[in-house]
């Protein structure tokens, strides 16, 4: 069980920016996001794509601002728990919170702030009559791992999708020496050019299959999971017959078991007030796209205001008798000393 | 008389920032300050020091936000009103406001901003019995003009102050053949090395005075300032004779005649609600260090999303009937064009 005075939960600009905020008070912070690295929706849905509106910053990319917020962060030494989500939050008689997450980390928190955007980004479900039974076993919905790489030797494997993550799955796959089918909808696709031509090559030399075309059922056998039915789109209702089915359509955020948080709700935000962006809970502050109040514009900029006043509330909640003073970076030895830019004596 | 959508009163980042929100939502404005040029309190108190705090911009000096500020709302074009200060706002019975300034601008306004920070930045002023009258003859609280450099020609000037500008207005009356005496209260100054290194060459050979001492009273004669009486650092009190007197002693903020605008105040800082940072006056908006609301904090990065909402609230104000969508400059076609950034076709 790991204890801290705050925990943030999601790894966006505005939850790295809250361990800013956090840190300049003396608050040392753990970070939990369900993505395997920070940045939330900005390295997810726009990596590359320009952002005009951060204050001070005329143009960048959702990679450039996340790598920015990293390097601003970095004298904070924030401790990141990636790839989980949180599934468990439970009040405890002696206050804080018990907080437990899908890969099983365990903390003891006496402060959260609840940075999660829009939810947890989870893998686009392909959705057809008995599928749901084989995931884990024959349905994946992850890139395949180096067990499946070697389990799936020889083995049929259809994988769906037209993105980069999908392309690689199947150059993988291929490389591994499975049979390889890729389908997608339509014969495109959304990823590097790179990658793109090396599919094409392994399509060129029969070393890999595609087919257009949209599932529409499973075919079953013995308890196994022994083709897919699909509408081509040459208007064909062709059975592949496979081992194993790699979905690879994407990740759709999902407010998921934030729902379960015991939080009070509105249409889907989480409900603050606006002095210190707490919510009905003493203790569970909610900052960026998450929070609903009078006025509130789902802004990345509105977020970082709320992760500072957040963290003025956090403070005060893990230790009420402490006088709180605000202090400016400008000017304040003791926050230079905290970023490590003091200077002289 | 100018008509605008909106007025912006202060230059600072946050008033700069106000004039990008303001022009995403189609809104050009007008900005006044009383500075002679825009940047507000990060030029005025810390051009070369560094900010650390600024989301996304892990250092960067008050001017070099301000210039980055500066580019970002290049596209909105503001008109800019510099080296003025708003004495009076008086709503119109057709709704908006009439404003006037101190250099006679005259402005009709649907909606205002008030940015105005600290207040206006005023010379400090030396206090001393009668000497007020002679403002604008004899005393001076702004560097010396070109007039001023040949008025004073083998006349007797007295410079008060120990920062870059005073030492400048003592090196350029020096040039300009004046009999330069330069007086602070002890001997050492605070300004660039080579300026300092110019005022200690002239003082070496005799051509620029230096006393150590502070101003106790004046002297008159025939309704002329003659001489200033001081008490010296060595214990001394003697007069120093003079035709004319310059104070640069440094620029500090007055709330001034936010006072008089009719707008509630607390401890001298604007009430607004915090859902469009509207003050008690419709249609007058406040943000940045001068306005007060719960949980209120001091921060630049606060006043961004204060002004964002801001914008927001005087675009209903300006044509409530107008509907009002958040777009992102990521994604909106329009936020590009208005951007200056729209690609293709």
């Amino acid at each position: 069980m790991i204890a801290t005075d705050a925990l943030v939960i999601g790894a966006g600009p505005v939850g790295l920016f809250q361990v800013f905020e956090l840190g300049l008070l003396g608050i040392p912070a753990h970070v939990i996001d369900s993505l395997p690295e920070p940045g939330g929706q900005c390295i997810e849905l726009y990596p590359d794509k320009p952002i005009y509106d951060i204050p001070g910053t005329p143009v960048c990319t959702g990679r450039e601002l996340v790598a920015r917020l990293m390097t601003q962060i970095s004298p904070f030494k924030p401790t990141f728990h990636l790839g989980q989500q949180v599934n468990v939050i439970e009040p405890q008689p002696e206050g804080g919170f018990a907080v437990e997450t899908s890969s099983g980390t365990r903390l003891l928190a006496k402060t959260i702030i609840v940075a999660a955007g829009v939810g947890s980004f989870q893998p686009r479900r392909l959705k057809l009559d008995g599928l749901g039974v084989f995931e884990g076993t024959q349905l994946h919905y992850r890139a395949p791992g180096a067990d499946a790489l070697v389990t799936y030797r020889h083995r049929r494997v259809l994988v769906i999708g037209d993105d980069d993550a999908a392309l690689e799955a199947a150059l993988a796959l291929e490389r591994a020496g499975a049979q390889v089918t890729l389908m997608h909808r339509r014969d495109e696709f959304k990823a590097a050019a790179v990658t793109i031509a090396a599919i094409q090559a392994l399509r060129a030399n029969g070393r890999v299959a595609f087919i257009a075309a949209q599932a529409t059922g499973i075919e079953q056998r013995d308890g196994r999971l022994v083709a897919l039915q699909v509408a081509a789109a040459d208007g064909t209702t062709p059975s592949i017959a496979l081992d194993a089915l790699f979905v690879l359509t994407g990740l759709s955020p999902k407010l998921g078991p934030i729902a379960d948080w015991g939080l009070a709700l509105e249409r889907k935000q989480i409900v603050v007030e606006t002095a210190s962006f707490e919510t009905g809970t003493p203790g569970i502050f909610a900052v960026g796209d998450v929070n609903s109040y009078p006025g509130k514009k789902k802004l990345i900029l509105c977020g970082f205001h709320e992760a500072a006043l957040a963290a003025f509330g956090a403070a005060a909640r893990i230790d009420p008798d402490r006088p709180l003073h605000l202090e400016y970076t400008t000017t304040s030895p003791r926050l230079q000393r905290a970023l490590g830019v003091a200077t002289g004596s």
